[in-house]
């Protein structure tokens, strides 16, 4: 675990722990089998960065009262829906390690309770009280069904433009971290440059943090990251290296890049192949300068902020997004 | 046609067409995609009775605005997204005579249109600006996928007991025909009094309305009802005319009867001595009688309105759902 990881993780650790709380407090569901598949997906090592964002955003804001962390799960429930829905979509079979729910309860189940959660963050949402609130977070649902879609649309497309990729990862990813944090400051009644700023944040550290999952899927270890590397490509998912890579090569090694790509039986030679090909071409590095700029940008919109605690870690976590290995 | 059918059409003819406008124009998808999906479940011979119910409700509290039209699309939209992922977890083939979508465009297009529409919904509920409105509504939502998971837990259960039925169809159906009726009031600023009324009257109509169907499913025509009469059963679903009469059933009757229930594959003559089993032990009486009761609740809860030609209208509704054919 890296020094920064471990740093974040103790100075958030009690927000961490009531975090957890709230989740399991706030799932009200009726039957025992929504509250067994929601937690499956729910308590399965989430790193809870999307209702850290609101808390730390609501900090950050002045926000003094006590239901930040039952607002939180608001973030952490639409997340687990999509999901549950994506997992489906996609045919994964892990996730965090662990046999996705689909496998588990069947496809009916699993469609089922991400409407149950989808729904579920929408009924705490109302009971913020601020209809501004709760058209983010109608809104984002929109976006991420959309995004979603347009992926689905764009599979085996191998001249998908970067434009178009990032008009997926903002809908699929980054609407989410922006209305967390924009949500966070909203509750805290901030001022509107405060609401700005958290809003910019979130975003940029929502298409940063997408982009780095992106690179994940060709740099990291299947153990480290809890499912296969090479799951985007298996799944017919052009992500921004091999994008740019392809864009970037002779046509000699674009038509080798583009005979592993839409192999779906590509060994781990043609895996080890294309990886190379993507440093030579450098899509590996494009996507990460991308990813340090949007990172740059999330941590300059909140410069203005007096030094803090909250502060800080709102830029640690940015720093971390970037050089997380899971 | 029956003549209460068209005199309710012929009283409705123009709010029916403005109904029809506002769901094209408050679609708002970005992809050609999720509109041609979500019109193929929307644009299919809907009925149209949820968006309905609410701009009625809001007529007979004195709506005077001009957003009721809008504000109703909420509930067909809502009903779109349950009909698409109900389909699919049905395995359903059929829906108003036409192929369901999944069966078009894939399990995956049609779960992420539902989720669009879903969020769709909350998105123009947020637009009310009523927190309250959005309370109802997103619970609509949390209840509605419950009741579809507790159903599908009792599929093939023979001893369903009929109190688990009403609570399966109070989930399903009657909430969300409440919810427009309540929405319709609470637009109009009603008083406490017409606000409970026309709750009372959609929660019961729409408990009325899902024994018809049931009942629907053993006595109607396959081209009549646009989909397999049976299909219920085919699919697992034991309602109220079988829960009934297998209870009332001699044992040997009872034998007979489960042995056609439990077989996928039933036969023509099989599904003609089941209905002559459920005549025999009062099983349609029985459902017809209850939803009967209903339809005289939901009545009575709006008869204190001082006499109009909405209030004719929303009798007339009720006495319709008990004798429609499809």
């Amino acid at each position: 675990m890296s020094d920064l990881k471990n740093k974040i993780l103790s100075m958030i650790s009690e927000d961490l722990e009531e975090i957890e709380h709230a989740l399991k407090e706030n799932l009200s569901p009726y039957l025992d089998l929504v509250s067994e598949v929601a937690s499956h997906i729910l308590f399965s090592g989430g790193k809870r960065l999307r209702p850290m964002l609101m808390i730390l955003s609501a900090r950050i804001c002045g926000y003094k009262g006590e239901k930040d962390k039952t607002y939180s799960t608001i973030f952490e429930y639409l997340h687990a829906a999509t999901l549950l829905h994506d997992d489906l979509i996609d045919g994964a079979t892990l996730r965090r390690g662990k046999p996705v729910a689909h496998s588990l309860w069947g496809n009916p189940i699993a469609v089922l309770t991400g409407d149950f959660l989808l729904a579920r963050s929408l009924s705490i949402s109302a009971e913020i009280g601020l209809p501004k609130i709760i058209k983010i977070i109608s809104k984002i649902a929109e976006d991420m069904s959309q995004g979603e879609i347009h992926q689905l649309l764009r599979r085996e497309n191998l001249d998908l433009p970067e434009d178009e990729y990032m008009e997926i990862i903002r809908r699929k990813t980054a609407v989410l971290m922006q209305g967390a944090c924009w949500t966070g400051a909203l509750i805290a009644n901030a001022l509107e440059k405060e609401e700005k700023a958290l809003s910019d944040y979130g975003f940029n550290l929502g298409l940063a943090f997408q982009m780095a999952d992106d690179l994940l899927d060709y740099t990291s270890d299947t153990s480290i990251l809890g499912k296969e590397v090479g799951t985007d490509l298996k799944e017919g998912k052009l992500t921004l290296p091999v994008i740019y890579s392809l864009k970037e090569a002779s046509s000699e090694d674009r038509i080798i890049m583009e005979k592993i790509i839409t192999d779906k039986n590509f060994s781990f030679n043609d895996f080890e192949k294309l990886i190379e090909l993507l440093k030579r071409y450098g899509g590996l590095e494009y996507t990460k300068k991308l990813a340090s700029k949007h990172i740059e940008k999330a941590k300059n919109s909140i410069l203005f902020f007096e030094p803090s605690e909250t502060k800080e870690l709102l830029l640690n976590i940015a720093d971390y997004a970037l050089i997380r290995k899971a």
